[in-house]
Order: C-alpha cells, then structure tokens, then sequence
C-alpha cells in the first residue's frame, strides 16, 4: 500500500516512519525544496492546488492524508475523486474556520468560551460588550501557533489588534482564566472503531507548544473523550484528532481541534504503547487501532530554534530524541525530546534538566 | 551524520528507521535490486568487495557498520583505512569462524559445550570419541539459520555428514542436553560504555528462530551479562553484540556470537525502552546509550515464508506489527511481531493467537 500525504514536513516524516513498519510506503507533496519528509519518502514538489500533481500523486497512491489543516478544498476535492483522502473534508472545513468549529462544539454540546463573529471594527467594539474584558480576537482562517491572534485588555486596544488581523472576518472569544491547557489526541478509524490516549497537559510559550505532560487517570479524562467521540461520530471522522481544551474548574472548554496528528500527541512515540502516527495510519486504511496506554510517567520538550549537543540530550537515558531533519531558525521547531520515569518526582527532574537543554 | 551499511536487509532497514530521529542519514551498500531497506536509505548497488564503491561509500558517509557478519575481510580494511568501522574487525574475525570463536570462549573462561577442530573425515573420526555422541558437526565458517551443520546420531552418519560439508574446515561439537536456548543483547560504545538487555528466551524451528521471549529478571542474567562484558572488553567491542547460549543446569554455554544487531533482539523496538537498533547507532557514534529496560512483558514471533492478513494480526490491540518489505518465499524471514502484555498469562493468550497466525 503506498500513502499520499499533503505537507512535508515533520509530521510526514514522523508518520512515515511508523508506517514502514506495517508495510507502506510515502508520497508527499510539498512546495518546498528540502522538505524534511524527503529523506524516508518520495516527492512530489509543487504547488498544493497544481492540478496535474494532484493527479499524479492519486494515481501513485492507494490512500491520501494531509499534515496540515490549511490544505485547499479544490486540492482535497480533486484528489478525493479519485482516492480516499482521510480525515474527510468537512472536518477540514470545519478546522479551517474559527466561526463555524465553534458553532459545531455549541451544536454539539461541547463547552466553549462565549464568543461572537465580528466583521468589522464596530462589531467588534459591540462584542465586547457581550463576551466582556479581557478578550482575544482571532482571525477565522489561516490562524495557527499564535499567529492571526491578538488580546484585548482594554478599547484602546481595539484598533490597532483589527489592523494587525488586516481586517479580515474574526471572531472574539472571552479570555477565560483557566487552570491549564490540556488536549485529547483521539483517533476513528474507517470502521468506526474509536480510542483515545490518556490527556495531554500543555504549556505554550509565545503561542507555540513548549511542554506536554501526559496524564494517565486524570480526573478530566471521561469528559474529555466524549467531546472527542461526539465530534468524531459528528464529522464522520477518520484518523487522528487532536482536541485543545481549557479547563476552568470542573469544566473542559473546547479551544479548537486539529484534524491530524498533533504536536502534543509526540510523547506517544515513545510514552504510549502505539504511537499517534501508526494509529493514524492504521485509522485511514481502516486496520484494527493499537493500544494506547501510557507507559510509565511521560513529557515531550519540543526544541525550537536550535538543538542542543546530542550528547548532553542523551547522557539522560530515559530521554528519547526526534529531530526532524532541519536546519534551525529562530521560533522553527526542529525536534522533540521524550522523556519516560517510574515515577513523578523522576520525571519532574528529567523535565528540570531536559526545559534547560531546550533553553528555558 | 551520515552513516554507511554493508547490507540493504531487513536490519539495515530498522537500523535506518531507528536512526532518523537521532538526525542521521543512511547509505546501504548491498548488491541486490530490489533491497528492503532502500526505501528508507540510500543504495550502492554492487559487489561488497568492489573498490571503488566501497571508496564511493567511504566518501558519502562518516561512519560504517554492517549487518551481516560475512563481510569479507577486505572490504572493511579498505574502509577502515577512510572511515571508522564499526563493530572492529577483530570482532568480524572472529564471529567468522567457529573455531577462533569458540577457542576465544575458552580463553576467556566462558564455557562452552565440549569441542574439536577436524580437517578431514578421519580426524572426524577421531574426535568423536573425545566428544561423544550425539553431536554436531559445523563447517568453520559461512554457516547462519542452521545451515553448514549436521548432527551426528550413529557412526555411519559422519562420511555423508562430511561430505554434506562439502569437506571444508569444521569443528564437532558435542551435543549438550540443554534446558533452554537465550541470548544476552548487549552493547559497548566507543566511550566503554557498555549495557545489556534482559536476557531473551529463544526457540528454534529447522535451525531457524521463530519465538524470543524477553526475560527480565532471569536468575541466568548476571552469568550471561558476565560472558558478554568479558567479550566486549577483550575485542574493544562498539555496537551490539548478540551472544547465543544453552543454558545446561545452573550453567550457560556460549553456542556463538553475531558482530551486530540480532533477530533474538527484535522484541527492543516495543518492549525495551530503547530499541537494539537504536542502541547500536548510538553506540557507534559515541553517544551515550539509552535504558534498556523492558517494559511489561513482551515477546517476538517471527513470520517466515508468509505474511498473514494485517488486520487479523491487529486485531489484537497488544500486537505490533514489523514488516520487512520483502516478497514472501519459503523460509524467507519477511517480517515479525512484538507482543506486549500486562502479565505472563497475558502474553501467553496472545503467543497462542499469534503463533497460529504465523503458522505455527
């Protein structure tokens, strides 16, 4: 079976690697010259919407899936006539726009921070009044590590955060004050067979994941999955989703979601018995999902800008390196590292030295 | 870094997938077409002993290791005058041939079954009665998988037996009663640094391994991890080393060692906290090695002349899958699958379930 992935880069790779094990092999296509995937696949290099590529790559594949969520319509729609591409298009749709994935959590009982759609600088001064300070206004499209975002603490404010979004179609979310940022990596398979891993805790820096913790038995866990499972059965979901939630006391309010593997499902390569990336292969064509239990106590580092000397990462035994294969510029991630512990306190101290290397 | 293979098998292939996220790149020298591993790497296609691709190799990449021990001894001189080779040659010599192996055993005060060095029939003859019967006669080098070998049961079997050996260099060896076969994975980097895998339990069908059983815990495992340090300090070893052994009442006896990563280590990639493959890269870089723990209980079936259908190999949620991407012929090792379990009876239901599947 060969597997057609949209995107080149380290989630190509990351899933390529796992899947050559079950027998497949990697045809990506990417604009970019040195895409890090190229090194365990073939390429195709060109543009996402190049029409006679996205033929080409179809009639080289059996199946086709994508790393990242601004992937074209047109794109998914010419290939789709003629493979499967996995996860389906409406829930591309629905992670491409702010407005209408906050829309579907409301449907879909799934708590969120209030929010209201703003079109113009009016609109926004309005909704304030509604969703009250402090704030965030988000660009509906395009948005992703913090970028096409800005926080609101005060009307002078207004202005000038519009003009940073260039003025496009936005939507405004109360900024709730939340204990912790926490996220569900779920997977659904073709048959519907459905899992999820044990939470994920989440600490960003400047926008940009830094730390994931996994939490095995957290108390938050059961609601968790079903948010997850009404969103999956909702979209008729296939494949990897990663759900980011924020809890404020008892309750889990939804961020948004990420349809592919996620930056803070990484620690399932080494910390979970089946990894996101072949449970996500395994979803798209349909194969029986593997376990997902956690192994021992777990965190991923996410090294970004620069690598620190393999040696030092390593001379930690439990820590387990994932370098992507790129040449680092400052804010780009080029890597992760996992860590494993028999118990918490080892982990915390992993962690200490392992945030150090990464430059905390 | 970019590290060479002599062989484009399915070790280089795992060595490959295990080595990209360290943030290496893979060229295989290896004279097939169609070779597994060069789907992950970079192919030399020709002769192992061929001058100038050796050169060609030497130039690409910064380190060279192999995996197979039969690389003639010139192509690894003629390397090792441009680029480290690694395991050393003195270990390749040995391992090539059953009788400096076996005497090296001796010297080093690790046991090993009764045995005699014999050039012609006559001396065959002979060294039977220092033996004793039954035993087995082993040609000195070239033998793998069961192959260069005979039992001897009765006196008019040594003639043919002889003869089946084509006449060359042997060693008889006489045939221990033993309990059980294992074998001690274990590595040394450059640094000295040295580690060993819990001991695996193995069992053989036609000279062939079929099931490795992880064994942490083994009241065998210091003898066994003794042997193999010993003979990594005495060869200035560097990468892994599979030691082979019979255990005979409270004793184990060395069989034979492999200069490299090991079928009976396959169980590392899920149920050790770092994979043999790993390990070895690791290993010959210089890097510092990582824990060797196993995690639950963990075995390995190996899929020899067939490829079961993968969904009824995943069907059970504690199987995984390692194919080889080689075209099924019989005998042929395409493939194998790590079973990890909560407990022994656990993994007992599951090897049941999973050596019917591989034809058991």
């Amino acid at each position: 079976m060969r597997v057609g992935i949209l995107g080149g880069g380290q989630l190509a790779r990351m899933l390529a690697l796992a899947g050559y094990p079950l027998g497949l092999n990697f045809v990506v296509l990417d604009p970019g010259a040195d895409v890090c995937a190229a090194s365990v696949a073939d390429q195709l290099q060109g543009a996402y919407d190049d029409e006679s590529l996205l033929a080409e790559l179809a009639a080289k594949v059996d199946i086709v899936s994508y790393e990242f969520e601004n992937v074209p319509a047109r794109a998914v729609e010419l290939l789709a006539d003629k493979v499967p591409v996995y996860p389906p298009r409406q829930a591309l749709a629905m992670a491409q726009d702010r407005l209408n994935e906050k829309n579907l959590f409301r449907k879909l009982g799934i708590a969120t921070p209030d929010f209201v759609a703003v079109n113009s600088l009016a609109e926004l001064e309005q909704a304030m009044e509604q969703v009250g300070w402090p704030a965030v206004v988000k660009t509906r499209t395009q948005g992703y590590d913090g970028k096409g975002q800005a926080v609101l603490s005060q009307p002078e404010e207004l202005a000038p955060a519009w003009q940073s979004l260039s003025g496009v179609p936005a939507i405004v979310e109360a900024f709730v004050p939340f204990e912790r940022e926490v996220s569900i990596i779920a997977v659904r398979s073709t048959t519907g067979e459905m899992i999820c891993y044990p939470l994920t805790e989440n600490t960003h820096r400047d926008g940009v994941l830094r730390l994931s913790i996994a939490r095995p038995d957290d108390p938050m866990q059961s609601q968790a999955e079903a948010y997850a499972e009404r969103l999956m059965n909702e979209l008729d979901y296939v494949g990897v989703l990663a759900l980011e939630l924020f809890q404020a006391g008892e309750t889990l309010l939804a961020n948004e979601f990420a349809p592919r593997v996620h930056n803070s499902g990484h620690w399932t390569q080494d910390g979970a018995e089946t990894s996101q990336f072949e449970n996500h292969l395994r979803a798209v064509l349909g194969l029986p999902l593997g376990a997902t239990d956690a192994i021992g106590y777990t965190a991923m580092v996410n090294l970004i800008g620069a690598i620190p000397a393999v040696e030092d990462v390593l001379v930690n035994t439990h820590s387990h390196l994932h370098l992507y294969g790129k040449e680092p510029h400052p804010g780009r991630k080029v890597g992760h590292i996992n860590l494993q512990a028999q118990s918490k306190q080892e982990l915390e101290a992993e962690l200490k030295l392992v945030l150090t290397l990464a430059g905390e």
